[in-house]
């Protein structure tokens, strides 16, 4: 099998690249570096298997090159800085993900490359009604991200329709591990540069007890590789993540424990979220995914102590 | 009100300008005329209370211009021609819907225009596995316009919950009615020119028995107002439609008989579907707009009847 898998050198993409090349397959990397690292991927390049692309999804011509010959493509590269600050550009979502997305689409069309699989967000749903959220959920964001997420989704369900592709559609709870963006910055990473700089206080956006689920790396791509091989239809939607969550306060307990650090007093920014489009509480039913089989050897909390510990050893 | 009406001079938002303007509010129509036309709104350009502006969406610069002072947006500008035929361009819906719907957002949002109501379509639930179809129903559109239309709701729904929006989105069924487009053919016209150019067979694509939900423009208008002025949420979805569907058989017959035709010869193209990406059979559950206190003033059939007898007309 030749992988094809954009944002490859993120801490996802670099992994599951890792992972195919271990099973024996063949991977092309495409990046264009703006989150992911090249050093993600230097322990790869000696792998005569491997190929590595700098290039970018909104140039057409440079996709449809890059990705021909291809059987499969994992459909990682996204704008990852979920945040939006006052005065931020509002296409930023659009043009990484949906005009990247459907230039990734048009490129195997035209290539004919038949299967997908595309990593998309618990965001889609925004504030659900049913909690935990199951994958017939009506979609309805509250951010640019998880809009854009959606579209990308319902335009991928038009291309399989329209041209005879194939698709698993990952709806991923927050995925955390050992590895580290170029920009924007993790709760984890977030509160652990705070208390190194002052361990007496921790300001926490919003009210700390926004509550998220958290995976690590390893279990998201055994998730998604789980999904991949085991599903047949012709767009196929799971829900990715653990069956609990933890709070914003939780994670800086945890933070601060791992730092020795006592008596940390928490500031909050109030309000019942972190930031305008944030979904202050999420949990994703995965009754679906677990059926195939699949189930992550961590927890939430378990995840979230692991990469606070890898976090602190970087 | 000030209302700014995107495709204001097509078949559904001339009429909806019309009737915007006899109750006394200012219209501004923005349509770049590519399927709208001008003789649509000719009878208009006499009232002080309207304007007419002939622009492009994806110029976000006139939009940006052109929106500010207005109190709300009709935002029913589209690729119209749902068709796809091998060799076409496949970015259409993209840029015509997605990125045009993402232009009007942007415009509202930095002139601080909060309200609007968005045409989509019953194209975004695809192959619904419930009949009629409620609002809930997961979207798995089936065609790049039904994509386009569904990533277009998202995206609303995120500039909403993100800059304090409020949006109308009608999911509508096929709307026919006494105007006609500058380009694409509706099955009406199209069996109308067919039968006038023979009379004695009629080539129908697909099996015949493909069944759609027709409303008429002035039924769709009292639809999309009901739903404006008597839902007050945040992100307010509604399907606006009939409660019955006809056959592409029961309009070829009726075209036939409204034309005086006998004997005529159906010839079928085979297939379950029109073309690549037709919905085969849909029906939309109005029961929540029927909530609200409209009901069509026509079934499908004598929709498609008097859309008959209207075009044969002209």
């Amino acid at each position: 099998m030749k992988a094809f898998i954009t944002g490859g050198a993120g801490c996802i993409g670099s992994e599951l690249a890792d992972r195919l090349l271990q099973e024996g397959h063949q991977v092309v990397v495409f990046d264009n570096l703006s989150s992911g690292k090249e050093e993600h991927i230097y322990s790869l390049t000696g792998n005569k298997n491997f190929q590595f692309v700098l290039g970018d999804l909104l140039d057409l011509a440079a996709v449809k090159n890059s990705i021909s010959g291809s059987d499969v493509v994992f459909h990682l590269a996204a704008n990852s800085d979920i945040k939006f600050a006052e005065g931020d550009p509002t296409d930023e979502d659009l043009k990484s993900n949906i005009t990247a997305t459907y230039n990734v689409l048009e490129a195997m069309r035209v290539n004919n490359v038949r299967k997908i699989l595309f990593t998309s967000s618990s965001a889609v749903y925004g504030e659900a009604s049913r909690m935990p959220t199951p994958e017939e959920e009506p979609l309805m964001p509250i951010s640019l991200y998880g809009a854009s997420k959606a579209g990308c989704e319902t335009m991928i369900s038009g291309f399989c329709h329209m041209f005879g592709m194939k698709a698993w559609i990952v709806r991923l709870a927050n995925i955390i591990g050992p590895k580290s963006r170029r920009t924007g910055k993790t709760v984890i990473t977030d509160f652990i540069e705070r208390l190194r700089a002052n361990g007496s206080e921790l300001l926490i956006l919003g009210n700390g007890k926004q509550s998220k689920s958290y995976l690590l790396t390893d279990d998201c791509i055994e998730g998604i590789l789980t999904v991949f091989r085991k599903s047949d239809g012709m767009v196929n939607i799971y829900n990715v993540g653990p069956e609990d969550f933890v709070t914003v306060d939780d994670i800086g307990r945890m933070a601060a424990e791992e730092m020795n650090l006592e008596d940390v007093k928490f500031i909050y920014s109030g309000g019942d979220r972190g930031w305008i489009g944030d979904v202050p509480k999420f949990l994703l039913d995965t009754a679906k995914i677990r059926q195939l089989g699949w189930k992550p050897k961590h927890t939430s909390a378990e995840a979230v102590r692991l990469a606070i510990r890898s976090a602190l050893r970087r």
